[in-house]
């Protein structure tokens, strides 16, 4: 079914492209993205320089820049399009599904998108101004104003007769329902494609439609809509307001798609990085002063945590291996800790746990900390003893960890069940404080048990 | 659409069921778990004893308790087809989808997995065990076998006739495409179903249908699935083996599923859960031994990062004020890298770098780590010098972060490119790799650069 490539298979595609751009040769270089896989696409566009990156969205179509767009990640896409006069970027927004559009948006700076928005047709403007104020992660900001409604007098056979007439449009649309409404667009039924199938041509669609469909508010929530798409296998639902008014359509792929970037966005606020993707092909310093962000935060969180130590210098100067365990403590804590924040988190996006069942995690977490607890910090209590010959050090190494062990995963496990309540991002904010006060707490027990025990170190 | 509740809003329905279960009461079981939406089912499962839950999917007919076991998640599921005897749990299984068979059965022992497999109907089995044999995240183990072919040579009427005598089963097809196969099975082509609407019902589907339709190969990784579903809009593919044979059809909910999966593996590695998900209902020795077999290799790591310190004992001594450096120095440089390590990951599986660009990284990474390095290294040698009042000891500490930085950075964007290469996992491997590295270098840093100007500190 694919033509025989025009070019050979290319190591690096971004130069020969980054070429054809140099000489305006806008057949070939449709020709060579159509080559090109999504993820090909993806990594040569961003692989050419910020002027060839405008360029070649100038050179092509809208049509075709819209494709390109579509096979890259949004963050890529907000970068090409901030870059754009707001005319072109219009007429290249107009090309991608509404949701897509309001996503991009989104991105943008506030004032570019308006200046984007003004450029576009009155209709599309209409409907990017609406569908921009719905918020991301809800019915409203997943939905897509991509589908098929026929009024309920309508026959079979006018709907039969508007699929040839817009043929062409429609095979850009998922149509698998039909949805039917009355004269003030209020939901009134679904029919599925294949009711067609078999009646009679003048039949109604109120005679055939399923009446009463499952819709969903446009206020819904991604995890309300994981468990409709759950709960019943549909290939869209119909999302409407307060009126029972038709809005738009959620199809499951948005719903996926949305919690698939949802965990992306935890894996990295959980790793620092914070505001946004980083791709490396961005200018050296902006991807230095995101991560600058976050790390001059944690020097601040580090200073409290380490001033503990500093307190506690004449028992450190008198017993100097204890310089040795102090990191060790911290560290192994503070990774026992953020297994309980994870299990935490998972459970909470799975609803396998509610915010405010403090207790139930307080119980299961103390009794699994008590346990690894004395686990590690026997295990460590014997390095101890066996390295430097004092069981008193191993004593007071050993007892630190196995209390310090305690407080990080009961630390760990509520944390991200506070956070929650507290409308704050577990992902982004449970590591840093659990790390904060188990450092913090982790030296005060070293150094605060070592004290009492000095003279037999 | 759904019936007034039988019940009331329950703050804690699992206390209800297990009542219920205790009597025996079946009717009201079914009416109890209808009225929870798929995460309250799960949660409430969740929350019945060992007992309970056994009982549960005892009491329940396999059609129902199949419901039971496609609300919660697979590792739930598995737990509670461990305790079933090999015959209720084969016909339970039998009511899912294949491709969900095969997930289910892939996580149980292979012994349990046999026997289950041994109760269930011949045909039902040789599917599992063809499906089984495929890896998971592959077109072979992301297929499903519920899917409508029709011989070529069969006409419209004949499609239509079977849709009516095998309407019932159907229904729980995502039936948007009918794929046309030969006399041997070979992939022929595909008609849409709206195809069927207009033409002659006398006509054939060879006349009808898109010839050398778009397939994919069995061995297809998650990967060149995720292009495929990018590059073309389908609701499904058929995947077929070297001989051009229909296997089955993925659909573009399961890539995405399985991508969704893929990045809670990566969070969850990240945060040391290894070997599979925790929940917080599984018993407390199993959940602690789980835990701690990471964190029993972390203890052997940290040793091997500490013992950089225990070298340095004597400087240590002469400047105790060097113990409070150490853990922020090292704390630092692991959150610096931990950030180049998520970069590395994002980028790799977006497909914006590839395993062997090892200079290209390195240049970014170096650039980068110099730049931050030394923004850092400024801070805290300030930090240092306004603490203690001497400029040495901050330009020890403030050196050696810069110094470690730039190390870690640098090793942390690297480190996945090589974990990929070697084919080990990026998720669990490059965190504890990377902090080890970066404490003992740290530590390293610290302490050599303050043996050489030891007499002015």
């Amino acid at each position: 079914m694919e033509n025989a490539p025009l070019f050979d298979e290319l190591e690096h595609p971004w130069e020969l492209l980054a070429e054809l751009i140099e000489a305006n040769n806008v057949e070939l270089i449709i020709a060579l993205l159509d080559q090109l896989n999504p993820s090909a696409t993806a990594l040569a566009v961003s692989r050419l320089s910020q002027p060839h990156q405008s360029s070649l969205l100038t050179l092509l179509s809208p049509e075709d820049a819209a494709e390109v767009i579509e096979d890259i990640s949004d963050s890529q896409a907000v970068d090409l399009i901030e870059d754009l006069e707001p005319q072109q970027a219009a007429a290249i927004l107009e090309e991608l599904d509404s949701d897509h559009i309001a996503d991009l948006l989104g991105e943008l700076d506030e004032a570019d998108a308006n200046a984007i928005i003004d450029e576009m047709a009155p209709v599309e403007a209409e409907e990017a101004r609406q569908f921009l104020q719905y918020e991301a992660d809800t019915a409203g900001g997943l939905m897509i104003s991509e589908y098929l409604d026929f009024r309920s007098d309508q026959s079979v056979q006018d709907v039969l007769d508007d699929f040839q007439t817009n043929r062409d449009e429609y095979t850009y649309y998922n149509v698998q329902y039909l949805y039917v409404t009355d004269e003030n667009n209020q939901l009134e039924g679904v029919l599925r494609m294949r009711d067609l199938l078999f009646p009679v041509r003048t039949t109604r669609l109120h005679q055939l439609m399923i009446r009463t469909p499952y819709a969903i508010h446009v206020n819904a929530s991604l995890d309300e809509l994981r468990d409709f798409f759950e709960e019943h296998d549909l290939f869209g639902a119909p999302v409407i307001n307060d009126n029972n008014e038709l809005l738009g359509v959620v199809m499951p792929e948005a719903v996926e798609d949305a919690k698939r970037k949802r965990s992306v966005r935890q894996f990295l606020g959980f790793s620092g990085i914070i505001g946004g993707e980083e791709f490396r092909s961005m200018p050296l310093l902006s991807r230095s002063g995101r991560r600058l962000s976050w790390l001059s935060l944690n020097i601040v969180l580090n200073i409290i945590a380490a001033s503990v130590i500093a307190l506690y210098q004449d028992t450190l100067s008198a017993v100097i291996a204890l310089a040795v365990f102090l990191p060790m403590v911290s560290d192994m804590s503070g990774c026992s800790g953020n297994q309980a924040v994870a299990v935490s988190m998972r459970e909470l996006s799975l609803g396998l746990i509610r915010p405010k069942e403090v207790m139930r995690v307080l119980s299961k977490e103390a009794s699994l900390g008590i346990l690894n607890g004395i686990t590690l910090g026997v295990l460590l209590a014997l390095i101890a003893y066996l390295w430097k010959g004092n069981a008193f050090l191993g004593l007071v190494v050993g007892g630190a960890l196995a209390v310090n062990t305690v407080v990080a995963v009961t630390l760990g496990g509520l944390i991200p069940l506070l956070l929650k309540r507290l409308k704050l991002d577990p992902a982004l904010v449970s590591s840093p404080l659990l790390t904060t006060v188990t450092d913090m707490c982790g030296f005060f027990f070293v150094l605060s048990f070592a004290t009492l025990v000095l003279d037999k170190l």
